[in-house]
């Protein structure tokens, strides 16, 4: 089968989690941002989803993905689907929701790490909440990053079949989450994120261990990663922490 | 099985998602936020879980369920589990995936609605934050709790089974979890939910299809049933709105 992922053009965002996935299962794929407008693909495509008509089960908001004929919205919910056909979930039904939880779990964390640019909401720009986004900021980077970071760690640790992943002895969707974010967090905050790994040395090591995997590390060099920018979800504003 | 539902005393929070899904599935559940301290129940069991060094699997936060050895974290994460167990998800893959879709949409509704009294982050109180509460408020009930609505409302119309509910021709997991929505929308927000809601009938009819349904009644009159407050997610500040 050949997937479909639709998202904003310009930007790694949500969208790349599911990107992650799909490159490192291998899976054939199109990229519909990367697909201009005058080939179908694009914001238009996107949006015939999101606001068209006909659309039985439309998505509230993109990435979502086109496996044949259904349409998958929610990035944690096309990576439960995703897992399994890619060899990126545990096989026992225990695991996956394990793994599934995780994934939510770093949902949370993706929100709060955006609402420190954002803490006023999406409907205004960086600039109209720049005194609320500093005090947000302070607050999560010297609360909720660390306490996210060591629970991490911690589950990395407690993993029964060795220190390596999040879950099993294999890696899973919800490692390349883990490794997205980490890199994320090194773009946005560099010198925190460096303090706050340092207490958490297993993350840091999935996080290399997921970058240097052949798949993802052609990936990493390809033309389809793009950078990260600050439209994006990780965003780079020194005056909201180093 | 007798499942345990751990969560914080005094609230229902995403707690109460859950406890929706259990009392229409009729299931055998011990709700330990209910259970005195001395009787082994309260924040010290859930703490038990949360911080406990031998919890192979821990949650990073509350709710969290105990089925049998299993203990599972995430609201939607739970309901996924439960749903199919209770009678409260369709039979077949993708209409699993599709309600579960549905519940991480909500999930992020929901995230939003709380964001209007913390907009700066759940480290300060509501009092260290009034005046970015008040511009949050304003951007979310001109701009996002209508636009949600009518997403949900749109989902509903589109229902190839009938417009009753979000999905299929029987109650899920997720029409409890939007019918919850509207009531804790009305409590924060009664004339400005009013307004969004005439727009959107059919949300406003699941709703009390919901609130209807015996065994939902029954527990909504119950002791077990708590009382919308202002320590928990739907709060009622005047100052922020109608």
């Amino acid at each position: 089968m050949i997937y479909e992922l639709y998202y904003w053009p310009g930007i790694q965002g949500r969208g790349e989690f599911v990107r992650l996935a799909l490159e490192e299962g291998g899976a054939e794929y199109v990229d519909m941002a990367l697909v201009p407008e005058e080939g179908g693909g694009g914001v238009s495509a996107m949006m015939r989803f999101l606001e068209g008509p006909d659309v039985a089960r439309p998505p509230f908001a993109p990435p979502f993905l086109k496996a044949g004929r259904r349409v998958i919205g929610q990035t944690a919910n096309i990576l439960l689907f995703l897992g399994p056909r890619l060899g990126l979930a545990p096989r026992d039904a225990s695991g996956k929701l394990w793994v599934h939880q995780l994934q939510l779990t770093l949902a949370d964390f993706i929100v709060e790490i955006h609402d420190t640019h954002h803490p006023l909401g999406g409907g205004l720009y960086y600039e109209e909440q720049k005194p609320e986004s500093k005090r947000r900021s302070k607050e999560f980077l010297a609360n909720r990053l660390p306490k996210y970071l060591d629970y991490f760690e911690r589950v990395i640790v407690r993993n029964p079949d060795g220190k390596r992943w999040l879950s099993g002895s294999a890696l899973t969707y919800a490692d390349l989450s883990l490794a997205q974010v980490v890199a994320g967090l090194r773009y946005a905050f560099p010198q925190s994120s460096a303090d706050a790994l340092r207490a958490c040395p297993r993350v840091a090591v999935l996080h290399d261990a997921v970058f240097a995997r052949p798949r993802i590390k052609r990936y990493a060099a390809s033309a389809r990663r793009l950078a990260f920018n600050n439209d994006d979800l990780f965003r780079r504003y020194p005056e909201l922490g180093k």
